[in-house]
């Protein structure tokens, strides 16, 4: 494997005003660059591979954001469904490191026609919340479990360790961090991305390919709001708490609701709420008591 | 055309934990279901119609959102490229409100095969930023023009206008919003939703339905971070100047200053970034003298 080359941030000229007077200086700004992820099933036509996607995303562990995504698209579940994962091996090709490929082991199915978008369509509609909640459910073999506990202090605690942890973050301010605990609130990683779905792509990637789906015993953190396809990616890779600093929606409530997931909104020191899979937050003595 | 039933926030119930003391109540969450886009070109043989996305959105103005949706990927320009739009027209189909019909004007060409995803690749590789930018150059026929300038005060003043005039965002915190002003600070229009895209696709989809692309003489402002998606879809639009709450990518930099358009980042009462085309920035006297 080859290292990227593309940078997670760049210098830019800008104009700064601040009461009405200007001054041009240079700041740090969060890289993004498009990503193509492209795979190639086994057995295959030779050299047969096929575009999946093409995501808008910060660089810095591509491998790790393919390898996620292929999970959050239930093409890939273990780290044995992947037989390599390589940038572009087209040496002439300057783009080299915004293309990954990836080949699929064999024996692992992969029905390409599922990801065509215009697919033509019958007379019979049907797309609906409740649809996509199913489609969770069928690609999710087993509920997420865990069976643990995450104290209420120790909760509001996890969005001061990931501030200091992003170091990206306080270079530019451009950037959402995923970051995936235990439940005594050792951090395990941290990912970042001008795009939330990218980050917490790159943590379940990562995670792959370190053999550890599906990852039960976490918790995971993301800056931002919780919208359905969050609580989808943590669902697929069997995490069973997902936390947000924002607000999360309907969906998203709904879907941690029907995979029993714990699913926290507005967190913040001191403050959150609970939408879903409230036992396995422990509320703190003084806490327990007014209840 | 007939009126959503889907409402864009739904009370869920949930627990609140405050210094570790727990109460159950409930509260307003921002509304998320799928919306399908259908296309249906002229001339086509029966009922032939391609499914062109599915957006995860919050309901309500579905159908500029569908229109605006197909400007930015450069299906329509303007009002007369579409003959209808429509909610699914099978009253047994109990998710019809989840999607939207957009009939094509005689003429407007689709292509459908564009919008395969899963293209079977060659060995060429060739997805980058630069590219990126050239496609959207491709697209616009001519840069965006307007030759208008905004005061650096009145800029600082929109970011209030906008929360005062997010009637959801007070009752779940959930939504980002697009709104559209005049260089006077004249609100035009504004439109929320659970994501930043679709509320911009929102925002230009109503201008497409009001006959009013391109849209040379305005200023788009996004709550959260402008990433290269949303100067893109100003871009296609025909909106000369951007301003984002949060921060920009490099790639939107690059693609506003390839464009000639005004883009503004980390805005704020009596604080803002110019990226680029800081020619539409008026400084207040004393920034003036300063310079």
């Amino acid at each position: 494997m080859i290292g990227p080359v593309n940078t997670p941030t760049e210098r830019v000229r800008l104009t700064e005003v601040r009461d009405g007077a200007a001054v041009e200086r240079d700041d740090e700004v969060a890289g993004e660059e498009p990503l193509e992820v492209r795979v190639e099933p086994f057995p295959a036509r030779p050299a047969e591979r096929f575009r999946l996607a093409v995501t808008m995303r910060t660089p810095g562990a591509d491998f790790e954001l393919a390898a996620g995504f292929l999970v959050s698209e239930g093409v890939v579940r273990r780290r044995e469904d992947l037989r390599q994962i390589a940038y572009c091996t087209d040496p002439d090709e300057p783009q080299r490191y915004n293309i990954v490929h990836v080949a699929l082991a064999p024996g692992v199915p992969f029905d390409a026609e599922r990801f065509r978008r215009n697919v033509y369509t019958t007379s019979s509609c049907g797309v609906c919340g409740k649809a996509a909640i199913e489609q969770v459910a069928a690609q999710v073999p087993r509920r997420p479990v865990g069976s643990f506990r995450v104290g209420g202090e120790l909760l509001g605690s996890l969005p001061g360790r990931i501030s200091s942890a992003q170091r990206v973050f306080g270079r530019t301010g451009g950037l959402h961090a995923a970051a995936l605990f235990r439940p005594n609130g050792e951090l395990i990683l941290l990912r970042e991305d001008v795009g939330r779905h990218n980050a917490v792509d790159k943590v379940v990637g990562t995670r792959l390919l370190a053999g550890a789906l599906p990852d039960h015993g976490t918790v995971l953190l993301v800056t931002g709001r919780a919208g359905f396809e969050l609580v989808q990616k943590a669902a697929v890779a069997g995490i069973p708490f997902l936390a947000a600093i924002g607000a999360p929606s309907t969906l998203a409530v709904s879907l941690a609701q029907a995979q029993g997931m714990t699913l926290v909104g507005f967190l913040r020191s001191g403050r959150f709420n609970v939408y879903s899979g409230s036992e396995r937050v422990e509320l703190d003595p003084v806490g327990a008591v007014s209840r």
